[in-house]
This record gives structure tokens, sequence and C-alpha cells, in this order.
């Protein structure tokens, strides 16, 4: 038998186009090794804002007084937690299967071994006219003296130890490194962050992530900007910065340097089909972002291409590019800091001249309600034309409103525009409309 | 002194017009007889939400135990709470003085007498070019048979009275009624709710409506449909259905039977210009929606109107008309519900043709991980051509995300134009991109 399209991988990237092609009628197959979900599913994006959001309960709990509300003996069951968490997953993995047998795709689980555009998997052999690699990325292991030794956690073993170390040292300051930094801390535990840049989240707003750093440094959270870890010896980590040596004592330390790509060397055209044009890859294994949401869009973009490949009546053309304008990147702290569009670091690289509006949240009513002595700021960046080039919040909700800007800017809508809309009052998102 | 524009009314629709008109360099005089912000932001949206946010934090904190936390001794205390709403009014209050002073607009308090555009102000005369209405609404008192005599609570009460009353009967189940409902029913009174239509939260969409009422019956609210008052007789509510009458006892009465403008017969253009060229009308007077975001758009559409008019430098023609086609509805129970756009029931009675699109929340992974046992649902209406007709979301943040579809119900973009954007994950905001 040969199916219309093989796809390796079934996360993001890969049950988005398993459902998209499914569905309009190709014979598909899905191949997995591990959960369907991927990492997100099943150790990324859901599993942590699972647990970021019983920490939130606990804060709210601990904060309660702010709002006339009062309770005692507040505390948490970190293995209630993190079976929560197992069971929300469950629950997810579970709603993808279902989806896959709505589509009417084949899910083969295994690792999938392949040649062009041919499939062998568990010792079968699987034949398809198209290929979709969806294979994903892996946590980046730099070579630290001593760490493998000294043993580590990842974000995998992170999110599934239930115990709260007394005290944790994070290796890199990124979005995974910052987010369980604000879940650890939030549980009591002394969080140390390391990080080899000038100011963590690397990629967001750097006005932003130096507020959200200052919010994190008040809770009790440490950290260690343009530092590298030189060394670590069992419960020492040996830091330097400027030449400066510094030994730091942790009972446990996770590692979030990144992640890469789990295939070198892979290159798209804006379709995601590959040299060979039978072949295309979405998803991290790009390279392009590592973000869920991408892969998503990517896997749409290169289904409708394939779609249109397979029958022409389907509108003709080759559907839409792959568009990077507007790719919101989200960080669920507490308070969230999100972003999309350009930064003023790149506009600044880019020599591209522009002009900033900024005003605190405390503008939005609802803000001021439900948000006791909380600080964030809404920050817009517009181009000479009056059009939106990036647009930055750091304060709750940020995760749910951003997308209106990033409509905006993949829309190309001037701010004028964006501000003839009617935002529904109260709402935090009005943020938007007032500081525009 | 002859002002270029004198504003009556200083709620949403008139700090709107006097701060852009300010800014924009018009000699600006703002009449205001009570309190800046007007009912919106005194007794109106800010103090509901902010209440219910209170609400909000007491029930997190009793149903922390699904999420891992545990905490004991749950209380509130109304006067704290009271209180705290009374800080952020006062706050909010202070930052629209802080608004006008830095706009240059003369703030004078005092019941305004207006003749054509010349106002009459505490014995002092002002004269104006132009003069935008927008003296709001009031509380539509029914003529039921003892209930002036017994005595009873309109919002302004309800959100100053600092115990809790062991019932409370509500006269009217629009959305000030139900949001009421939500807030006593969570801190214990026995809540009924005596609704004259068929359903709750009439203008909303019927079906999410009905489905947020079963959620409240859950809690405890009892609801009388399609049930009318007949008299009140101090603690003895009569009431009648199908012709049935029956006796409730309460301890105490909320009247919420609408709110209707304070002068009547205003009648506007699409520059919310009235008859007379010189007076324009803006928020509630018009009667339009009654909605606070609807007297923002009118004021800015009515402000550009009048400013293209004293310098047609300012662009020329006449600027935008005011555009009520994607005016968000959102009601701030817990669960949330909001809509934009057309419901169903509307469109039926336009004998205009649709399909709908409906999912559970459940299909949003953040929705899963932060509403154990929640529910709610995603309803996308579409018009035979693919347009977005309306937009009716149950569940939460709904309030925050419904302003993503009224973006682009009032841009008409097309459902595959906005299935195409790239929505951040995991959000709750994802569940639009999903429906689709």
């Amino acid at each position: 038998m040969i199916y219309d399209i093989a796809i390796i991988g079934g996360g993001p990237a890969g049950y988005t186009a398993a459902e998209l092609a499914g569905k309009s009628g190709l014979k598909t197959v899905l191949f997995e090794k591990n959960a369907l979900g991927g990492v997100c599913l099943n150790e990324g994006c859901i599993p942590t804002k699972t647990l970021l959001y019983s920490a939130k309960v606990f804060n709210t709990a601990k904060d309660s007084a702010k709002y006339g509300i009062s309770c005692e003996n507040i505390n948490y069951d970190l293995s209630k937690i993190i079976a929560r968490k197992n069971k929300v997953v469950r629950k997810l993995v579970a709603g993808i299967r279902a989806k896959m047998t709505e589509a009417g795709v084949e899910v083969v689980t295994g690792e999938a071994i392949i040649k062009e555009t041919t499939v062998i998997c568990n010792g079968q052999t699987y034949e398809a006219k198209k290929l979709i690699l969806c294979a994903g990325s892996e946590t980046v292991i730099p070579p630290i003296p001593g760490l493998k030794e000294t043993g580590f956690w990842t974000s995998r073993e992170a999110l599934d130890n239930k115990e709260v170390p007394e005290s944790l040292l994070i290796i890199g300051g990124g979005v995974i490194g910052i987010e369980f930094a604000s879940f650890f801390n939030t549980l009591g535990a002394k969080v140390v962050v390391v990080e080899m840049l000038d100011e963590i989240l690397g990629g967001m707003d750097k006005e932003l992530s130096g507020l959200l750093r200052q919010e994190l440094t008040k809770k009790g959270i440490e950290f260690h900007l343009t530092t590298k870890v030189i060394s670590v010896n069992n419960n020492q980590v040996e830091i330097e910065k400027d030449g400066e040596k510094q030994l730091i004592h942790t009972s446990q330390i996770l590692l979030s340097a990144g992640r890469k790509p789990v295939l070198k060397g892979i290159t798209v055209n804006e379709y995601m089909q590959t040299s060979n044009p039978n072949i295309y890859a979405c998803g991290d294994i790009t390279g392009f972002s590592l973000l869920a949401h991408t892969a998503v869009r990517e896997a749409e973009v290169a289904v409708e291409h394939i779609l249109r490949n397979f029958s022409p009546s389907c509108g003709g053309g080759r559907g839409e590019a792959m568009s990077y304008k507007a790719i919101p990147g989200v960080v669920y702290t507490n308070p969230e800091i999100a972003g999309v569009g350009q930064t003023e670091e790149a506009l600044q690289t880019e020599g591209i001249p522009y002009t900033v509006k900024r005003l605190p949240m405390a503008y939005s009513g609802r803000f001021v309600a439900e948000n006791e002595q909380g600080n964030g700021v809404c920050k817009i960046i517009e181009g000479e034309d009056g059009s939106i080039l990036g647009v930055h919040i750091l304060g709750n909700p940020a995760s749910e409103i951003i997308v209106i800007a990033g409509i905006a800017i993949e829309k190309g809508m001037k701010a004028e525009a964006l501000k003839a809309m009617v935002f529904p009052h109260p709402t935090v998102g009005e943020i938007i409309k007032e500081t525009l």
C-alpha cells in the first residue's frame, strides 16, 4: 500500500499536519517513537504550565488577604501537583489520539528509519508519496567538566520530581530556565540562575526582561548574568564572571542551556519543502524558533502546499508562504511576559528607525482590580510610517492578549487602525489600545 | 472666553472625548456633577469587577485542593473587600483626573444647564463652539406595587453594602443582575433571580447563556424565567409564571431591570452628530448599547469629526463613521461569557443563512491546565461566504480573548484568514483557531 503522506514525529507539527492531511482525505501515516504530543505536550509547554498554575493558586492563597480573603495553613503537596500534571497530560494525549482517529490517520509507535519517502518502522515498510519530517529538538548538553558525573536535571526530570530541592542552580536563563526558577522559588527552594548573556530571556524585549528579573529578584531568586559555569563538583558549582571565579553550593542542578534540532542542516523553502520536493520539514527540526505555535503554522503551510499538489482543484497556486513576522514569544512566569514582532535591540542592529510608546499596566482598570500592588508595562514599537513593529507586555495575562498585537502585525495594520478597534471594557487587553 | 468644546458628563464617553480634544489642542471644558469616571468607574464596571475578583480569589482558595494546594479556615471580610474596591475606584478616578490635567482639560464639578452650546454651571456661563452630550444613563425603576415602600438595592447600594444578606432576590437577569448573583452566591447568600424573558442575559448567545445558567444553578442560584414580579410586601415577593403565582421570602431585593438614557429621544448620525451640527452625543445617552467601550469609541469618532471641522489639515474628510458591527459583550461571572458580532437568534430573525462551529474549551491545553473540571464552549458562526459573523465563548478568560474575534469581524476577515494567524501556545485563545 502506498500512503499519500508519511509524517515523522507526533508533536505539534506532526499531529497538526496529520490531522489536516487526514481530514482532507489523504491517506496518512504518523510515526511517533514515544508519546503523541511530543515534547510540548509530554515534557514541555503543557506540563510546565500545569505546574505553574498550581504555583499561581498557591500564591493566590498566600496573597488572598490583599483582596479581603483570609486563609490559614497554606501548603502544597508536590506529589499531588505532579499527579495532576500527569493527569492533564494523559487527558490531552488522549485528545490528540482521538483527533488522529477521527481524521483517519494511522498512528505507528516506533522508531522510524527513512529512505527518501519510504519509512521502515518495527520491521515494516511504509511507502509514501510525500514525507513530512517533524522530528523535533533535544536538550543541549554543554561539555561542562564534572556535570555528567555529578548528575543534573533537564526539564524532563524537573517535571517529575516529587520533592522540592533545598536549593536549585539553573544553568541557562532562557524561557525554560526562568519558568522553572519561578516555579521552584514559589515552592520555597533557594534558586540561583546563571546566564552567559547580559540579560535573561534572550530574544525577548530586553527592558521587560530586566523588569521581570527585578521582580523575581525581589521574590528571592539570585541571578548571575554574563557568567559562565566553569565546572561542577558534586554540590559545588564553579562560576566565572569577568575573570573572577566563585563557588556556589547547591543541592540540585537544572540544565536549561537551550534546545537544538535532532537533525542538523535541514533547510526548507517558504512552503517548508526541502531540496527534495517530496520531503517537507516542520517544527523544531527546522531550527527557526523552536516554538510549538510556529510548528503548528509550518505544518498548516506544508500540508496546504501538498494538498494543492495532489488536487489542483484545491484553489490552485501554492497556498500561503510561511510568515515569521508575528510569532509571539511568551514566558509563563508570574507575572507573565509576552512579545511579538521586533524588539528594539533587533531594530537597532538593523538600523531601522522607530519610536516607542509605553504605559504602565495600571492604566488598565481591570489590571488594577486584579493585581493589587502589581506592576507591569505595555510597550509598543512603531515604525516611521505608523506601522506596528513590535508589542511587548509584562503583566498578566500577557500570554492571552499578545495575539491581538500579533494579528495587527501580521496583517500590517497601522497603529491608528488598531486603536480604532473596540476593546471590551474593563479588560487588561485595553492597555494595547491605551498605549497606541 | 469661548471654548472649542464643552463636554457634559465625565464618564467613559466624556473623559475619552475630553482627553482627545485637549491633547489635540482644542480648548476643552468638561462638566461632571458627581465623580469623574461616571457610573462605569464609580458604580459599574470597575467596582463590580473588583468585587468579583475578590470572589474569585475566595473560590480559588476553596478549590485549591484540586491543584495540589491546601488551605484552611478560608473566609472573607466583606468590609475589607468593599474597602479595597473603594481604594481601586479612588486610584482610577485620580488617574482620570491626572489625564484631564495632562491634556489641559478644564474640569468643572456641578450640574450643567445647557442652552444650545452654552453651558451654565454653578452660576457661571461657559460658551463653546461645539458641545458633546455624554450624560449617561440611569437605573430603570419599574412600577412594582410595594417595591418603593419595602426598599431595595440598585447596583449602587449592592456595591457598598458591608454585610451579606441571608437571601437576595434579584429582579432582572441581565448582565448586572447575573454578575451580582454570582458575587453574592459565592459569598454564601441564597440567591434567587427572577427574569421576564425565557433566558438570562438577553442579547448574548442563548445557548451559552443557558449553559452558564446551568453552571450557576449547580452552585445554588435559583432561576425563575418567563416570570414577572407582581408585587412586593416587606420580605415577601409575589411572582407569576404562566398565570401561576408564588410567594418568595427574601431578606433583600436587588433591582436590575435595566438602564435607560437620562434624556429621551436623542438621535445622532454616524458621526454622533445630533440634528444640531454643533451638538454631538456619545455613550449611554444615545441608547445604542449602554456599554463603556461603545461610549469610548463613539467619543473617538465624534472628536475626530469635530477636529476635521476645526482644522481641515487634519486629513480632510469626516473621519471614520461609528461602527457597531463588533461591539463585544462580556459577563464577568465565573466562568465568564463573552460574545461579539451576531447571535444565532439575530441571524434567524433576519433570515441570514449561517453555519455553526463549536468546540468544548477542553480542546485548549491551557484551559485544561487551569480549569480542573471546568466546562465551556467556543462557538463560531460563519456566513455562507466564509466570513465570521459571530463568536461566543463561555469559559475564562473569555473577556480578554473575545477582542481577537472582534477585530476579525470588524476587519471583515474570513474564517480561513483568522485560522492562519499564529496564536501562542499554550493559550486559551487558541480555542478560536481550533474551532475555525
